[in-house]
């Protein structure tokens, strides 16, 4: 499995014509070698080379169980870390470069002179992590439908007098209780006003009737992230939240209807966006439509109006239109669906009818 | 206060030619503006000109209250960063480039020719932030006393039966019960031949009797950050316990009585090692003798053999050395120390002598 993913990697680069690359991101080396190792701000890196003499470099103060397919180069914090890579690398040939390596060790390999050129690369990782094998899908499908069991549950949560806070710690505990690895983001809870507010963390805030409720939520399982967003209302709905609520939805059903592969990530960021804009809500729908998501709940890729890639089987990615009305209310409905040969197959069954919670 | 600390920095980058730099640390920001900005993958920068022209480039997306002394530069996910930044740099002059920077961006930078050349100057901040003012002096000595009053609470969670995760959840409560925003880094327990095993995690390992028990633990509180090891025993230690512990003891003490400005950082930790290594025990002293400390738990710069740095007042470090017998037990003492004039100013006071808990 991990020998076909690097296989697939080693395919990007040479669409690019990169004969070698470094890898640094941990999320990216446990998608390559099954292992998690999280240096901090210690060096680690994966070589990649199209003669097949990969490299994993490594200090020792961390543990590499096994066999990885690969060798393994240790180091220790008083080694010249940059040093012992650029003994391995081809100087003489371009070195792709993991877009989030430190800037420290970049400035060194190129002091170094490790690559004839450097190039950010992670591309070639990212889009192999984009498209999902069956493993993958297996394991992002039950991660889904723990977070479908944990939102039924969310929703008891709903209750006079409580606080953001307080759900928020309750979802915590679900997810415990539901045998994760706990939630894949720190649970987005928001009431009334704190819902038209981007990155609103719960907080003291009381629940209190007619406020909606925007949950956003996900859980880790197998070290894959789910990610989900209802909105339900408290008591009773008014009728603009009502309004939002249907245009909302009405866009999120029908840019996950229209999915298909060959389809540009931009023209279904387009579907959602013109309903609402329609609707007449276009300045209050702030946000991309959708990212893509599998190790980690942000997997590079997006459903943004400026993302021309093309839409691939085997992709996993969230759709999430909202509509915010600063002071007032917000409202976002998201599911992940999984790109199959047909369309878009559905990870979330929460129902997405407006659910007004006594 | 954050108007002499840029100053501080600005004199770093005379002291090395520079007259431009881009600070993206978190941390660092936070230091320079008072201001947490946490922008995970997306682009966030400080721009420093010795002309005093500085700007923060930041993403819209994030909230900074208030005046801080520069312009803010607001761009959106959609707006080319890096062609953002480029537009106000010196293309003429080297642009100094904060090590944690990710690789895109400093990759961009240079294709747009940000600057005539780049040079990893975090330096020039980490220098600023390894001497602490008055303001962070009095936060550091309070976290300190908190992981005092917790460390004593902490030895009574040792009792029969109990698992190093079930301690570790108790000392999670007990920081939250003294008011701090909780721990500075996830707590080590480890107990028995766990405490030989560096960066082993509290696990389901049961206490018992003979047992030494490590503690490696700190908070925080109003941003800045406390750190502390003691090793206590579980109703009897073994006759190589006591005289493991007395070595570590004996070269935490002389360590800590011999530090004055001036020395280097290096000499610190020969005095510490020179004394395992003198009881034969050197090969089992894996690590440096400490690290710089403050809004981070491991600061820029550390106390080990290899650091030609020389100790200043106003410094705050950690003086932590250890003996690791592995499948047998393992031994550490810390404390955070102030260097002032007349030598080291311990911040921690829990008792040092060998305690064996019954």
């Amino acid at each position: 499995m991990y020998q076909q993913r690097i296989e697939n990697v080693l395919k990007n680069m040479e669409a690019i014509g990169l004969e070698q690359m470094l890898v640094c991101d941990p999320p990216s080396i446990f998608y390559l070698t099954g292992r998690w190792i999280l240096p901090n701000e210690r060096l680690l890196a994966l070589y990649l080379n199209k003669n097949g003499n990969h490299k994993l470099f490594v200090n020792k103060l961390f543990t590499v169980d096994g066999d990885i397919g690969m060798e393994k180069v240790w180091f220790s914090d008083t080694d010249p870390g940059c040093q012992i890579i650029a003994g391995y690398t081809d100087h003489t040939k371009p070195l792709g470069i993991d877009k989030k390596m430190a800037a420290r060790f970049l400035l060194e390999l190129m002091e170094l002179g490790a690559g004839s050129g450097f190039k950010n690369a992670s591309e070639c990782v990212d889009a192999a992590r984009r498209i999902k094998d069956e493993d993958e899908k297996a394991k992002m499908i039950l991660a889904s439908q723990l977070n479908d069991q944990a939102m039924e549950r969310f929703r008891g949560l709903i209750k006079e007098g409580v606080t953001e806070l307080e759900v928020a710690a309750g979802m915590n505990a679900i997810y415990k209780e539901l045998g994760t690895q706990g939630p894949s983001f720190g649970p987005l809870v928001s009431f009334g006003a704190n819902a038209a507010i981007g990155h609103h963390k719960p907080d003291g805030t009381v629940l209190k009737p007619g406020d909606c409720v925007l949950f956003d939520v996900g859980c880790k399982k197998n070290d894959y992230c789910s990610d989900m967003t209802r909105t339900f209302f408290y008591k009773s709905a008014s009728e603009k939240g009502r309004e939002v609520y249907e245009v909302v939805l009405k866009a999120n059903m029908a840019a996950e209807a229209a999915m298909k592969p060959g389809m540009k990530f931009c023209e279904i960021d387009k579907i959602a966006r013109d309903i609402i804009t329609e609707a007449g809500y276009g300045p209050y729908f702030t946000h991309r439509l959708g990212h893509c998501i599998g190790i980690e709940v942000h997997d590079a890729g997006d459903v943004s109006a400026t993302n021309q890639d093309v839409v691939k089987e085997g992709m996993i990615f969230s759709c999430e239109p909202g509509i915010y009305l600063p002071g007032e209310l917000g409202v976002r409905i998201e599911d992940l669906v999984l790109m199959t040969k047909d369309g878009a197959q559905r990870l979330n069954f929460v129902s997405k009818e407006l659910d007004i919670v006594q």
